[in-house]
């Protein structure tokens, strides 16, 4: 019997169709291991010795204090940018409708210079770095009220939209909060109007206590499939104690956040054979930061199967896995040293 | 520079990424002509002859009043249900969150017997009867209230999610309403409550006026790239004269719908070379049928481009098409006699 569970900070439902319910071994069949690449490609423009090829940089970790250092981490405009810098946010009509420029940021965080190491093969403290970076790349983003949500994306692999190998993330500033993410805050202000509590540290409390969808818990985060998970090996990221945007990760807790996100980067490469995924940082808008009822959260989402005609006819979601079977693959994935 | 369009009838906004922009030629490159297939698959659960593979027939249109006649277009129960039909929309809690068995009913319509003829390739005669059987299951199913939403979509190609290569539609009734969907009832009741009109009613106004967005202007119905397209080539087809559910589409208006849909798949078979699609038929629920503000309407997404993380994370779409020029483009595409 296929079963509907509702996502408790949403209330969208999400059909878990155990009667089409696939193994793991049936969503990696016909997986091969991901062609080796080389550690240095001379015609990828994120590879060292191309920082020319990039438009100038924004920001960047090196060895050592010189600026001509080698660098760790760098941060460069996404050179074919969804939204730009220049103009104003204002609305205006063209006939019946509502536009507006394309205001607002987009960036891109080149994690390693290495060609062929993506994130779940860096050392915890290279992730480190890079968690380092999202973090104030988001804080000084965050201090134009222009930027009114700022998001930070990663894409891994042909099905999830990448069309660059090295290993990269993306920042994207808009200059208004999507609806989607309006609606989202809207709920958790019904939950916190109601209970007095985040939703997010209600959930966390509870999935803390049933334990059977927890992957990772550490000492400051806690990863989870959620209960209503909305494709196979979805997977949530929450700082334990109570954070409304991503620009308030303290600093005392970036390692242990670096550390969460490689383990289950790791489960999902080993154990999945390096699938295709998504992941994004939801936060609190630019005039919501350090309210109680929101709650950053990463979201992973691998791409193993793929939503169609009644996704997009319902935006309501088919997961053909049972979250606690998922969890339950991903704890016992063994890791290889390192 | 890009430009950011509000949905006028749901209020989100999606990103025209001009500088990102693809020509039709960018968007195709790489396509090579479908390989071909066979009109009659031994293996193939929906070819004639294998009737027995699927379970129980549940209504088809057959040549001649025999029962044994050759049917022409046949529905089954879908064999590996996202819901089913035995069981009770009841909720029950799981610990914190909401849960409910998956009830509902998931049937698919076998378009044709013939396993090699995608619905650009049917006649105008065989597409009416495959419309037919949409509206005469979507009355079955929509009679029985516990059937709150009937939802009619199509997965053509297998980016699009499809796993069976004979042409097939699909018809899901959910035991309740999907958020999205009635959020987007919401924006339309609001429209209505203050301007006393159905909003897609003023959206279908505007454009026949406008004409740079239409792709399709035929006696009841009008097909048009909408003016905030979520990906590129994005078809929205709409009845002329106000009708809130599919249910309501009169006999005399089959042929010309019928019509619409095959001129719409056929400039997108042959301009774009058979691309990878899903549409879906969005309607009103069960207890909204017949009400002025909601307007049914059929949505063609062809899947060009890959929704990557800023769209899982901000629920925001980026296009990289203009509506303009692709309305342009499909308008132009001649199309072969027949």
């Amino acid at each position: 019997m296929p079963e509907l569970r509702q996502d408790y900070a949403t209330k969208e439902w999400v059909i878990i169709a155990t009667e089409r319910a696939k193994r793991p071994h049936d969503l990696i069949k016909g997986r091969s291991d991901p062609p080796p690449l080389p550690d240095h490609d001379p015609h990828c423009p994120f590879c060292p010795g191309n920082e020319h090829l990039t438009p100038g940089e924004l920001f960047a970790l090196r060895d050592g204090a010189s600026p001509t250092g080698q660098w760790r981490v760098r941060v460069v405009p996404n050179k074919f940018p969804a939204l730009v810098p220049d103009g104003r946010p204002q609305r205006s009509r063209r006939g019946l409708y509502l536009r507006m420029e394309g205001v607002g940021q987009h960036e891109v965080v080149i994690e390693t210079p290495e060609h062929n190491k993506t994130l779940a093969l860096l050392t915890v403290e290279q992730v480190t770095d890079v968690v380092r970076v999202y973090r104030a790349r988001y804080q000084a983003l965050n201090e134009n009220p222009a930027n009114e949500l700022v998001l930070i994306f990663r894409n891994h692999g042909e099905r999830a939209g990448t069309s660059l190998v090295h290993p990269h993330s993306q920042i994207v500033a808009t200059p208004f909060v999507p609806v989607p993410i309006r609606r989202q805050l809207y709920e958790a202000e019904r939950h916190y109007d109601a209970m007095g509590r985040c939703v997010y540290c209600d959930i966390l409390a509870h999935e803390l206590e049933a334990g059977e969808r927890i992957v990772v818990d550490n000492t400051h985060f806690v990863a989870f499939v959620p209960y209503a998970a909305r494709g196979p090996f979805e997977v949530h990221i929450l700082p334990k104690v109570h954070q409304a945007s991503f620009g308030e990760l303290p600093d005392e807790q970036l390692g242990d956040f670096a550390a969460t996100l490689r383990t289950v980067l790791r489960k999902l490469y080993f154990g999945l054979k390096n699938p295709d995924y998504n992941f994004a940082i939801i936060t609190a808008p630019h005039y919501q930061q350090n309210e109680p009822h929101f709650h950053w959260h990463l979201r992973i989402l691998p791409r193993l199967t793929t939503p169609a005609g009644f996704e997009m006819g319902t935006g309501m979601f088919i997961n053909v896995a049972l979250p606690e079977e998922n969890a339950q693959f991903l704890r016992e994935v063994e890791l290889p040293e390192g």
